[in-house]
């Protein structure tokens, strides 16, 4: 057993959480089906600020002393988890929430972070210039620091929180499927469905544009960062994987699959045109591996986590139209 | 009081559908907003089978005795409510469900049906036609019809539930926008929002391609039939008005806005690219409805009613690239 990350952690983080999250549908697929084979959405892509993220950002936040709290939090994000943290924060009445980003960070996300009632700062030209210095403001101004993936249990605790609603909303569930990036969100995950249900599989699928994991569980080294090669729509799974999530999930994996980012497009246009979801293109890669190599993902009641559902407008036009 | 759907009817209905639908979200716009106001979607498009429809018809087919169980149900509809009363039908163990469809219904309409379990019967060369032989078929037969709109308090009621969950999920709702087809929706809803909170403001919305309700109630004439004029992206909005919402909603109603097509057409791409959200034309128009009239819509948190999910993939394709 892995100390850091028990089944009684994520239970306690889902009773922290409950009432700032929604206990997002898991739904059968309409098209999606196979000999003997039914598959289910977990469509995080619903969940409040449409990602998975704001699970962590709760469970890290509800724990934070009363002098944390009025001291603030901040975090160097310039996508969900950045809005999540900023979300969570006005409800949970913490009123400063700085939210640091590169400082050639898109309007239209800063907007998104500043629409949730967080605090953005620009701060270096790219994401490690940001990170280096945003950690360093971080701790000079005396803020928490809200990890997004790297090394907080409770952090994987929140994320791991959707397994149990999995579980709970269709106990026959054999196969979670799941996106991989820095990992959390499948370790977290990976972590309490075993505990629960010793025998389910766990599938993770990462992008071929960047797959860290695959590298890293293959090599056995810790990527901490990971080149990106090509174009991809994934812009959620890009980067490195999380110190945690490398030293727990090979022990709880059952596979790993690397889809092209051409099925993705096809498998975010997919959820648009047949399934009638909006889901990012990272969140569709569980779907594309399904269609791509359903044997392979195998199983009889099979979950899909679809694990956010902020893609940008033209890019939705763009693959509608391919 | 109307003695035909009182409170009481719809929180008994509302227990009796509750452990068949979803709780929809209700959910904060994230870019419509005013001086003062907040709007909120109430995601019915997230609804089982992708419609409010479910509701009515679990109400009424809960109800059912065993014999009439046993006999069968039936409806005629191509659209929502005969994916509904399927899927009602096989949820309840109710081995026959009949769903009677016009002769040229597309097979993307019948495939549906059949996924949700309905036995798929063409009859007629029109929708009026389908009634007429439908209506003699399911007598001969022996089977329960289960009325979409017309004058089944029932299927009203569970229409009604909606209202129930909007007022618990966000108490300082003062207006609700509805839109109108033949009427069930926004009577059930206005009936159980009026009965829990007698200053709540109600707006009906319909589409100027079929404004049969406004003149209905402009004229007081019963328009059972009414006529499409040009083209229209609201399928589920046209024809006449049900017989009990003729009756009851004249008494309920604060206002009803008639909007344009070419509105509608630019809210069905605003929840598509901006607010993320898969919605029918038909429901769009309370989107349509608050960007074209916000000062006659009114109110401080308005609650828009997104009755359905079920849009084609070519209208999809075709309005994001308008």
């Amino acid at each position: 057993m892995h100390t850091q990350l028990t089944l009684d952690d994520i239970q306690a983080a889902h009773r922290r959480i409950a009432a700032g999250i929604y206990r997002t549908p898991l739904e059968e697929s309409l098209y999606l089906c196979g000999e003997r084979r039914r598959y289910f959405f977990k469509l995080e892509s619903l969940q409040t600020v449409r990602s998975f993220k704001i699970r962590g950002a709760l469970s890290k936040m509800t724990t934070l002393t009363a002098e944390a709290r009025e001291n603030g939090v901040a975090t160097v994000s310039s996508g969900n988890h950045g809005s999540a943290v900023a979300y969570a924060a006005a409800r949970l009445g913490i009123e400063k929430a700085v939210i640091i980003v590169p400082e050639n960070t898109p309007q239209a996300k800063t907007d998104r972070i500043a629409f949730y009632g967080g605090e953005v700062l620009r701060l270096g030209r790219d994401y490690d210039e940001a990170h280096r210095l945003g950690m360093a403001y971080i701790e000079e101004h005396g803020l928490t620091f809200i990890d997004a993936y790297y090394e907080d249990p409770l952090i994987y605790a929140g994320q791991g929180t959707i397994a149990l609603e999995i579980l709970d909303q269709n106990p026959e569930i054999d196969t979670i499927v799941c996106p991989i990036g820095g990992g959390g969100l499948i370790t977290g995950i990976a972590a309490a469905a075993k505990a629960l249900k010793p025998d389910i599989r766990i599938i993770g699928v990462q992008t071929e544009a960047c797959p860290a994991m695959i590298a890293s569980l293959r090599e056995n080294v810790f990527y901490e960062e990971y080149p990106v090669t090509g174009d991809t729509v994934c812009d959620a799974l890009v980067g490195g994987v999380g110190k945690l999530s490398y030293e727990l999930l090979g022990g709880l994996l059952d596979d790993i699959i690397e889809v092209k980012e051409e099925t993705i497009r096809r498998a975010v246009k997919h959820m648009i045109l047949n399934e009638k979801h909006i889901a990012e293109g990272g969140s569709c890669t569980t779907v594309a591996a399904v269609m791509d190599e359903p044997e392979r993902v195998g199983g009889t009641n099979i979950a899909l986590v679809i694990s956010g559902g902020n893609i940008d407008a033209e890019l939705i036009r763009k693959l509608v139209s391919e």
